[in-house]
This record gives structure tokens, C-alpha cells and sequence, in this order.
């Protein structure tokens, strides 16, 4: 005798509604499948969220969850879910064309890790999202799904674009500098990027290894936690050594207690636009005794550089063999990328390295008192030019000391685009962060509590 | 009825003979300190192996050995040994000048990690040998103990010395290039350098983060050993992750099987002195059937320049500040270290690393079918020469791959003075190590077995 509800148009759903249907029956991974696949074909024209998808290869995975459903095998929490993944991650079958056409038709032979956890959970890999050009600063052709004549942001477009277009429920990008949390704010979904050392990139492009950060894009907190659930070590990322999963549970499923929020003015809120300014004060004035100012370090006004630093050194070592192949087919700032990279010595490339842990340590007094720093997610709507990614400034200073970092569609520009609101938790403790984010969400919407 | 032993000199014991007198009380820790101050008052004039030694502080801590073993208290691997401390080493109550007068009177506050677990382990600190100027080729005052016009090797200059003169059976230096194996080599004692990343640096000079390792000079494999049981990480090192302690146990306690061992041509064999040559050849023909010629990978040729790449980068970032507060104290190969390093690009600091993990993964066909690789540890005898420290090019490969090595003063050169003989063997597999050192120990001098 299960009640019957009303279910709408599956692609609605979010990951966690989506897999309680699909566990209960009421929907199978071939129906939600199906209806993802409708909305991709009837929106990608004109969005261009994908390098590559496979409708035939997704059925295929759909109707084996369900099969697996209806034999009464085990169903991870994942199970029949359709997903979208970066097209700098690799999933055997499909090919990985890191968005540029020197990569056209290359095809892995293995699935990255993330990708082999994801299918292990039981997600149906729809197909790869379109990235910039070598996950760096040159755009893709794809459009912001509220306003097709601005940026859905970058590198992780597609991924940000394809949960905001409701392709998808969920979705993977990486974030270098601020690769995640600047498309999720453009796009107005929610945008999570875990610990550094959280995630492995075994099979993920190596752009700048001491900076590179598997992200994850949907529609709720819980959303995003639940994929961090199966990430973890996997003994070949040897900068992989932090273990989410059952913090994260715990954070999930207690209920969310009031925290202590610091707003910090960063040193770049200049940048902010005016419209940023004021609805984050608004947002200010909400937390009331929840939120207390605080100083960042005076050492935190370098942190843009010496990430530029080390983006530059590494992303030049990692990609310098694509400019050697053919400079032609490759854009200028790619170019810009590499001579700035050659120019820079390896004891200034170490002291920006040095800087990582010293940056990480400075925080500690603050998160002693506070569950997570409030920002800005960046400085605005998304601009109104698809020939830029925008501004990855207010993720920057984040990326750097490697913390954990979520942003929230909670406000809304002049041009009634969303623009999101980051917290920024301790190093290690994203439970924290998380419960933080879903008391953060509660007070803004109270309606709107989609966790458990 | 405990039977009556000769033991004769107790500083010429070794620690695991010492440790055994001690515990069944035939000899006290304050006797056999005593024993080795005064070996130390009559050498040290002409050796000059210590940069600063307490006997006052050494039989305070000797008195309390044997106070913990007369109250019946567990005692430690190391209880009432004396031992010396490279002066890069931290020890509290004691300075750490690094061998730069920049340093003088300089004092911790705290001991390193590998300090304590010693300390823990029972051993007895009599002081902190001589070390070449911050660890790098510019050597310090000490001679070698077989012949006072010849370098004892650096730069762990002091506690080679220390150990071949009997002043302590034990002491501690480290390996950036060939620092341990090289005076061990030149001083004709056992030296040990455990696998990247066994050894906890905290409180221990930072030279080159991606080479820094530590090693143990002593008279018996057994002994260098001991000390290796007590280390694994601190969760201070991130780069320390092996727990070498178990399986050490082990090796040490199995009788020793029968091993495979690779000769194998390295790049450099023409350095190599004709006199090293022939002994080398000679020690060959005693493996017979479990010595077989092996190649190394070509890539292999590179490997100096790759070390000396990573070596002069983070040698000038973390000791750079030296030469920016004094250079006239400081010496010219020093100097010339910091040019080289200020010289070069982010993109060869960073290309030079990734070749770290590519050359010790091209050993691993080597290592599936061998226990161990021999080679020589050192050009030859020590030169005739105290503005030098020796040529570590021996060392260098084996340093930039982080293997575990071992060298065993098994060769005599034409003037009568040691020359080592080294083992390398797989990465983290140090206990198949030291069972092979310990089978060709016996089998070039089976009467000599000093292990248990």
C-alpha cells in the first residue's frame, strides 16, 4: 500500500528525491534517465552543456540499476541517478577531449577513480560536460542557462550549466582557482568543493597538482555531501589522504545546529558590484547574532599572487606539451599561460608553496571560534560576455590554503541573475561546513529544507 | 648465577652487545658513558667529531638509565647507550649550530621527533657531531679516525667519525645526496639510510624537502636497526608514511635466507678508483650464483642532474636567508649553491621531481626478481684531503629515488683505508634490506656475526 505521489517531471528532482523514488519504486532509473535525455535534447541547442553524451550508453546503464533493483541486490546511494562529469575526468566508453581539438576522439581505456566510485554508488554517467580549454581560462561554447548571451562561468561550465538547465541532478567539476564555486554561483545551483585531499585525481587532467580540487554541482546540501560520502583514498593520489564520508553522514542526517558565522572583509572587495554588496549586507543583518566580523591575517593579501604562482609553474610543467604540438590550435591566455609559467623561478614557485600550510595555520584561531567564514561566492552576476568565465578572485585566497567550500543561490542580481554566497570551513571539517550550509539555507528559506 | 663475561672496553661494544650487558646488569650505563667520555677526552683532540658534547648532562641522563633499571621500569631498545646527535638534529638542552657560525649558541627549545623517540628508546645523548656547513660540502674540522691527513665523508662528517673511534656505538646523521653512505664508506662503520619517508625530520635542518633523509651510523646491522624500529610518522612530516619498525623485527630475528642479488653498471662506474674496481670484481665472484648482472634503465644516466636540479632549488628557498644575512661567514661552495639554485625555472625544479616516482617505479622489474642491488658506496678510500668532503655520486641515485640503502666497510684500498660496499634495495622494503646485509656479512666474514 504505497501512497502515491505526485512526482512531476522527474529531471526536477534533486539526487536525494530522486534516489528515494527510485529506491521505493515509485520511479525506475530508466524513467528519470529518459526524462533527463528530454530536457538535454530540447535545451542543449542552446545551452551546449555537453562535449559528449550518449543517450544509448546511458539507457543501457539505467535499465541495468533497474535490473539490479529488481533482483534485490545491494543499491548505492547513487543508485539509477543520472550524472554529468567534467570533460577533464575519464569514463571508459566515452572519450575525454579536455576541450581542446589537440585531445579530439581521445578515448581512456579506464575510468578515473571519482568515475569508478560514482558507478559503484550505482550513477548513471549520462555523458561529459563541456570545460574550458585545458580546465584553464579560454570558454567553451556553452551559455548560461537564465541568460544565453552571458557566461555560465568556467572551467567547470557545462557541469554548472547542465544541473542548472535540469539536465541533470548532479554533476562533477574541478576547481584550480575557482572552477567550481564562481559557474555554481553564476548558474544559481549549489556548488561544493571538499578538502583538498578529499577527492583523488587519479585519472583526472593534471593541471596543478597542489592546487587541483574535484568539485561537486547540484541542487541541494545534501546533494553534494552524499557523493562525498564515497570519495576518499585510493592509494594513487598521494595528495589524497582525507576521509569525508561518515563525518558527512553525521552532519546529514542531525539536525542542524546554530553556528557561529565570521564575515570577513577579503583583501578584494573592491571588486564586489555594488548589488553584491548590498544583498550581502542584507544577509548579514539575517545571521543577527550569528555572525561577527573578523580580521583575516594582513598576509592574506598575497594570496592571489602566490596561487598565480603556482598555477602558472605547474600548469606549464602539467600542459607545457600541448604548446609544444601546436600553438595554433590553442587560445592566447593559454599561450599568456605558458610564457608567464617559463618565467617564473623555482625558489619563488617554492615560496608560494610554503606559503600553503603557513596560510592553512593562520586561519586556525579564527575557526577555533567560528564554524565558517561568509563570502561573497564572486563579484557578481555572471557577465554578459561569453568571451570570459568571469572573476575567480573570491575563490582564490580558498583554493590556495585548500579549504572546504560551498556556495548558495541566495542572492539575486540586478538583472535578476543569481549570485551565490560561499562559506568557507576549517581544513578537514566539511561536516561542519555542511551542517552549517543547511542551517544557512533554513533561515533564508525555510520552505525550501530539501535535507532529510 | 649470572656468568661471569669478559668484556674488556665498554665503549667498544656494540649497541646491541652494549644493551644486553646493561639490561642483565653485568655493566651500568654510567660505566659504559664513562667508558666512552674518556675514549672521546683522549680521540677528540685530534678527530674533532663533535661540535659540542656534556659529559656532565650525558652520565646525568647514564645515572637516571640506571635508576629506571634498579626500580624495575620497562626499558627501551636504546636504555643507558650513549649516542651522538648530527648538530642539525635538535636536542633540548643542547645547541644546534648547523655548522655555520650564523648559528652559534643557537639553542632548541624542543627535540626533534627522532630526538624523543631516542630519548623514549632509552638512549643516553652524550652531544651533536660535526656537520660540513649546513649540511651541504663545505666541511667541518673533523679528521678521519684511520688517518687524520683524509676526510671522514660528510656531511655527517662527525658521527661517522665518532662511531669508527669508538667514542659511542651509535649516532645519527642524515642523507640529502650521499652524506650518510659516503663517510660511512670513508670511516669504514655501518651506515643505514632508511626509505624516504621512515624518518620523522621534524626539529631537523631543512635542506631539500623532496631528498632530506636520515640514516644511522653503527658498527653492526643489527644496531642501525634497532634505531629504525623506533621511528614511522609523527603526523608532523607529511612526507613521512612508512612504519619500517615490524618488519625491521623481523628480518632481524629470522636467520638470513639466501638472497638474489643485481650487480648492476651505474652511469658513473668510470669514477670509480681501479683498486674499487678490483675489489668490487673480487666480491662479485664470492656472491657467485646470487649475484647476476643486471641494466639499469637509461634514464638512469640523467639521474645526477635531476638530484642536483631538486637539491640547489630548495636548498637556496629554505637556507637562502643565510646567505641574506652574512654571506662572509659563509663559504664559497655555498655561495655557488645559492647562484645555481636562484638560476633555475619553476618548469626543471618541477620536472626534475616528477622523475622521482618514474625512476623508482623503472626499478621495479629489477626489484621483483632481486633482493637487492650492490655497488660500491664511494669513488674509493677517503681522499687525502680536509677542504673536501668526497664525491656522494655513488649515492645520488639512490638518494633522488628514496630507496632504502645500506653500506658495509667490506673493501680495503691501497692505503690500507675502508672502503663500503652498498646494498640498495626496493622502496619500503627495508627489512628484505638488511637480511641481505646481513647474509653478506657472514658470507665475507662468517666469524664476525654480531646479530642475535
Amino acid at each position: 500500500m504505497v501512497e502515491r505521489v505526485e512526482i512531476g517531471d522527474p529531471a526536477s528532482l534533486t539526487v536525494s528525491q530522486m534516489a528515494r523514488h527510485l529506491a521505493d519504486g515509485a520511479l525506475s532509473s530508466e524513467t528519470v534517465t529518459k526524462a533527463c535525455l528530454a530536457r538535454i535534447e530540447a535545451i542543449e541547442p542552446s545551452v551546449h552543456a555537453w562535449a559528449h553524451y550518449d543517450p544509448q550508453q546511458a539507457l543501457m546503464q539505467a535499465k541495468e540499476a533497474d535490473r539490479r533493483r529488481a533482483m534485490g541486490l545491494p543499491l548505492g546511494p547513487l543508485h539509477g541517478v543520472p550524472i554529468g562529469l567534467k570533460d577533464i575526468i575519464d569514463a571508459r566508453g566515452m572519450p575525454t577531449e579536455n576541450g581542446t581539438s589537440l585531445d579530439a576522439g581521445q578515448r581512456p581505456t579506464q575510468d578515473a577513480t571519482l568515475t569508478q566510485r560514482l558507478r559503484n554508488a550505482g550513477a548513471v554517467i549520462v555523458g561529459k560536460t563541456v570545460t574550458s580549454e585545458l580546465a584553464y581560462f579560454h570558454p567553451g561554447p556553452t551559455t548560461n542557462p537564465h541568460d544565453p548571451a552571458r557566461t555560465p562561468g568556467g572551467s567547470s561550465s557545462g557541469s554548472a550549466a547542465a544541473v542548472a538547465a535540469g539536465m541533470v541532478p548532479f554533476a562533477v567539476g574541478t576547481q584550480t582557482n575557482g572552477s567550481v564555486i564562481r559557474p555554481a554561483s553564476y548558474c544559481g545551483v549549489i556548488g561544493y568543493k571538499p578538502s583538498f585531499g578529499s577527492v583523488p585525481r587519479t585519472g583526472v587532467l593534471k593541471a596543478a597538482q597542489s592546487l587541483d580540487q574535484v568539485g561537486f554541482f547540484a541542487r541541494s546540501v545534501e546533494d553534494v555531501a552524499l557523493a562525498a560520502t564515497v570519495m576518499g583514498p585510493d592509494g594513487q593520489d598521494r595528495d589524497c589522504g582525507l576521509n569525508p564520508g561518515p563525518l558527512l553522514d553525521t552532519a546529514l542526517s542531525a539536525p542542524p545546529v546554530t553556528p557561529d558565522i565570521a564575515m570577513v572583509h577579503t583583501p578584494f572587495s573592491e571588486r564586489l558590484e555594488p548589488a553584491t554588496t548590498e544583498g550581502f549586507a542584507e544577509l548579514v543583518d539575517l545571521l543577527g547574532e550569528h555572525g561577527t566580523e573578523a580580521a583575516l591575517p594582513d598576509l592574506f593579501g598575497r594570496s592571489a599572487g602566490w596561487l598565480a604562482t603556482i598555477m602558472a609553474s605547474e600548469m606549464t610543467r602539467n600542459l607545457g606539451h600541448y604548446a609544444e604540438r601546436d600553438t595554433d590550435q590553442l587560445s592566447d591566455a593559454f599561450g599568456a599561460l605558458m610564457d608567464q609559467g617559463r618565467s617564473i623561478a623555482a625558489v619563488d614557485y617554492l615560496a608560494a608553496r610554503d606559503m600553503q600550510p603557513v596560510l592553512r595555520e593562520a586561519l586556525d584561531p579564527l575557526f577555533e571560534r567560528f564554524d565558517a567564514i561568509i563570502t561573497p561566492a564572486a563579484p557578481g552576476e555572471a557577465p554578459a560576455d561569453l568571451s570570459t568565465t568571469g572573476d575567480p578572485i573570491f575563490c582564490s585566497l580558498w583554493s590556495l590554503c585548500g579549504l572546504p567550500a560551498i556556495t548558495l543561490p541566495l542572492l539575486t542580481g540586478p538583472n535578476d541573475m543569481p549570485v551565490g554566497i560561499q562559506l568557507v570551513g576549517a581544513y578537514g571539517q566539511d561536516a561542519r561546513l555542511l551542517r552549517t550550509a543547511r542551517w544557512l539555507l533554513l533561515q533564508c528559506s525555510p520552505d525550501e529544507e530539501t535535507g532529510p
